[in-house]
């Protein structure tokens, strides 16, 4: 990661979700790590919950450090948000029945005699069951047993032989699972004989190379005529990459992964099986499959058993693809008491409600808003980006990397919004108010840092000075704007699941943020401008990668498979586009609440 | 085919069985045809079935016919074994069921909209029912739908997709159905739509090239690493070379076939597969598999459609291959009213016995003597060899080709072995007696063929003036020994497997003579020198190509694929050698029968 990444962040990169029940506030002390070597930028409040006795072991906030350099941290089980030894744990708590599809069977068949002269094939299925054999076994199977004194370990995924090995390797079985994102992939490497996590480790999807977002991929395909099989060699380079340094720290080899989960949105799954992902590139968004795939890994050119398979999960429609899926088995959303709404914020926007049984699932396109584009002084979640942004008496900022700021990106937006809607530097439309018309209350300081020409009016954030380019960064009025349409587009969808339904936001169980943004943006600040209904932080949860916790249960238990298609089949898929109330929902939600609706501010 | 031939067997090795109830005595009229061009070499017999006005007609019996040039035959249905209109025809009679394992349907889809934004699979599957479509075809299926159309013909082979095809082509289906034996290998082309026979095409197996028999080329691949992949190729090739000679001839093409099945002995169907034979080559003979295969014709590179399936028979065990269960369902071995006993002459004799709801099946090594092997004279059945003998008052024969004898074939040794028991000129040891000992009643002209050299006596047949070599042709003592040989064994066989049953030859309901050899026998004679038991000739029916028959059967119905496993699973396998009786039975079925016994005499 850069210099200056949240070190909670950088875990979540790495596929590590640690607990932040307080938003990331610093307050609950439940994202506690041990820094055992190198250093992180990390102050202890007083007030908070880290002794100073703790603190000077090394004992940390993951959300109040920042690393700056090589770093050597533990995190205890306690601290993440799925734990390893709980992975199977159902919403009782209970431990879940590890119950791969993969099962391995160590064989010493008699050797035929005339009294017992049974086909090889029959000498085998007696020993190890009813299996099917593939034509490339079968082919091996004779001289196989020969050449081993009729012994060997059998390979079997569900009722598949899928390989013959010559010794006894029961003890050797692994898998991955993957959770394939547009930016970042993500890989956990299980021994499926014990269920433990043997590692994690995530990359860049290259095909950022073809296009930030789904959409510019999709158009790619739709022109260029090779460009399907570039991007699935893309991705299958970088998942191949992800397998090897995952064995390699693992002392173990490709052959030895005999399973592999992946769980992604639409167009990553259908271009990483070469699946033509061109209709969801246009109205009306229509998906190639739906029930979930069960490929041989070879015809995905994994670097795995050759025998290995592939499951690829379940998709519901449109953009709503197998990652929410996925989502939805970590979340076991049709298991709540009340119902439950998750929420993954991103360019494009998964909601998925479920009531009484039912399920609804829409996507929306919220635009490159919260990644920083579209906005004047905005950039990605990198270097020199400005991350969190607290307006109250003055403006204080932190900065991704030890470096100047150079822009704002989406977290900082969002801040930055709600900030000044508090302090009521912005009324409910969205308008910058002059400096004559803000109440009493504010601070000097505050109010010289609005800026009007030509009846505009922006918003100082750093001044020239202080800044990496030696221009002052502002939030522009413009910006707002792209905020208001990004947040409509996405509090349009709730708002019509919840009316769909019947549901007032207080019916809500809870609202679980899935997905890296949600896991980084303040819960209160997301309340205030609006994005979420009024619902009292705590009711709100980051669930962190919930697509990769729902591919890690579905590589460990069939059960979860089936779960998964169970959701599926639960879930219909609401084209908002089509619903009367979309433009009058779009609109209302467009305009920012009335501060009375914040009930999270005294918590923030 | 070689001038000479008798038009019987021609139609015979074109996969065209004649009705021959008589055995070919010119008798009984059923395998009446019609020569429309050229000429065949036949007498009427004015006591035989045939009128002179149909003699001059071109209607010739083809049991007394011999092709010497091109000839253009028109074969009444009525004649032959297996009625093109009956193939599917139980053993009531009643008319079968065409349901193969292929079905096409023809679709056209709606185009996706706002209000129906399925998924293209489900698009497809709702149309054309829950089929499973492999990885290959998904990748297609969105281009191929959005490039056609959204109509186009699903191929199916049971709920499998194997095929897109952008017309509707649910009129064209073709499928080959294969016998493949040892030396010569019978394909079939079927319209799976109507369960027409469009065309038959036969040729030598080219593995002959590796050695006649099964266990020389078993010996080759036990040998010589790459012989396996040869051999395989070599019957790939031939399949190849008549599939293409189907298709041609019915203007059709390889792509048009979607299904095969195949049926052979446990070493030509383990080597098809590319499953390695050697285990057959050595005690106690272990097949590779026994429930039937269903592999992608693709796997087995032949040149059908690439998502054509191919059937492959199962097997019983030993060298009771797929050829066996084939003959069994044509023959409905299960379903007789009293038990009935199939028989395969050949260099390795296979043995079946239906009693009771069971069925007890062997095989044993009758050696080459039936193909003219080892015979000091002896010969293939190919030009020059004599083909028939009869001995009463004179010898006479008929020689294969227009040519003079050069020595005889294994139909010729039976004949010549029977006549002599019969005139006395052989004891019931095998002895050619002298000259002297003979009773009274035989001719001079015969006594006269006797020559003894060192108290070793021999039988001309062929003085040296009339031979092709101008040497004389014998039938030499050794001869009659390598003939007991053979028969021993297989009559060997017949008597465990009757015992075992607790029966007596008279408590069959009939033996049923399969393979080519079968069909050529003269069936007086087998039952005179001690091949078959003692029961009236009429109760012996030529079956033809019983193997080729089972194996259209199931290219034509999954019920009878279904009946094949029914049979196999029924069906015991006996090892004769650890039979304990074995050896006993094998010497006395060394011994020929008194000729009291031959109770077909008058018949022939």
């Amino acid at each position: 990661v850069l210099p200056g990444t949240l070190l909670l962040e950088a875990a979540g990169r790495a596929g590590i979700i640690l607990k932040t029940p307080c938003g990331g506030q610093g307050t609950c002390g439940k994202c506690l790590v041990h820094v055992t070597d190198g250093a992180c930028r990390s102050e202890r409040r007083p007030d908070g919950p880290l002794t100073a006795e703790a603190f000077d072991e090394g004992f940390r906030l993951a959300c109040q450090s920042w690393v700056d350099g090589d770093v050597v941290v533990e995190i205890p089980d306690a601290s993440r948000f799925e734990s390893r030894q709980q992975i199977l744990v159902d919403d009782t708590g209970e431990q879940g029945r590890l119950n791969t599809v993969i099962r391995k069977v160590a064989f010493q068949l008699d050797e035929p005699s005339s009294d017992d002269p049974r086909s090889d094939l029959t000498r085998l299925r007696d020993a190890v069951g009813p299996v099917d054999v593939p034509d490339t076994l079968l082919r091996r199977l004779s001289g196989f047993l020969r050449a081993n004194g009729w012994s060997g370990t059998a390979v079997l995924a569900d009722s598949r032989l899928i390989a013959l090995e010559s010794t006894d390797t029961t003890r050797t079985s692994l898998g991955v699972a993957f959770d394939v994102g547009t930016t970042t992939i993500v890989g956990t490497l299980f021994d499926l004989t014990t269920g433990r996590e043997l590692g994690v480790a995530s990359r860049m999807n290259a095909q950022v190379a073809y296009g930030d977002d789904v959409v510019s991929r999709i158009r790619q395909v739709r022109e260029k005529p090779d460009a399907l099989a570039t991007l699935q060699e893309s991705i299958r380079d970088d998942l191949n990459t992800l397998i090897g340094e995952l064995v390699d720290r693992a002392n173990a080899s490709g052959d030895a992964v005999y399973e592999t989960v992946l769980a992604g949105n639409a167009t990553m799954q259908q271009i990483l099986c070469g699946y033509d992902p061109s209709a969801l590139g246009e109205l009306p968004f229509v998906q190639v499959f739906e029930e979930a795939r069960v490929l041989p890994a070879a015809s995905l050119g994994l670097a795995v058993n050759p025998g290995a398979e592939a499951f690829v999960f379940p998709q519901v429609g449109g953009f709503v693809g197998g990652d929410t899926v996925a989502g939805m088995v970590a979340a076991r959303l049709d298991q709540w008491e009340k119902p439950p709404l998750m929420v993954d914020i991103g360019t494009n926007g998964e909601i998925v409600l479920a009531c009484d049984g039912k399920i609804e699932a829409a996507s929306t396109a919220a635009g490159p808003a919260f990644e920083g584009a579209r906005i004047r002084q905005g950039m990605r979640a990198a270097a020199g980006a400005i991350e969190k942004v607290i307006v109250n008496e003055e403006v204080s900022w932190n900065v991704i990397g030890n470096v100047r700021p150079a822009g704002l990106c989406g977290t900082a937006l969002i801040d930055t919004v709600a900030g000044m809607l508090r302090t009521g530097l912005l009324d409910e439309t969205g308008r910058i108010v002059g400096r004559d018309e803000v109440d009493g209350g504010v601070s000097e300081a505050i109010l010289d840092r609005l800026v009007s020409d030509d009846g505009d009016t922006r918003f100082l954030l750093v001044p020239a000075e202080e800044s990496a380019t030696g221009e002052a960064i502002y939030l522009w009025q413009r910006d707002v704007r792209e905020l208001q349409l990004a947040v409509g587009a996405i509090r349009a969808g709730i708002s019509i699941l919840l009316r769909r339904a019947g549901l007032e936001p207080d019916d809500l169980g809870g609202i679980l943020l899935a997905g890296a943004f949600g896991n980084f943006i303040r819960r209160n600040n997301a309340v205030r401008i609006g994005l979420l209904p009024a619902v009292s932080c705590q009711r709100i949860r980051c669930v962190g990668n919930a697509a990769s916790l729902g591919a890690k249960l579905a590589l460990l238990s069939r059960d979860e498979r089936a779960y998964a298609e169970e959701l599926r089949q639960k879930t219909e898929h609401v084209d908002l586009s089509l619903d009367p109330a979309f433009q009058e929902e779009f609109g209302a939600a467009m305009l920012f609440p009335c501060g009375d609706a914040e009930r999270c501010r005294d918590e923030s």
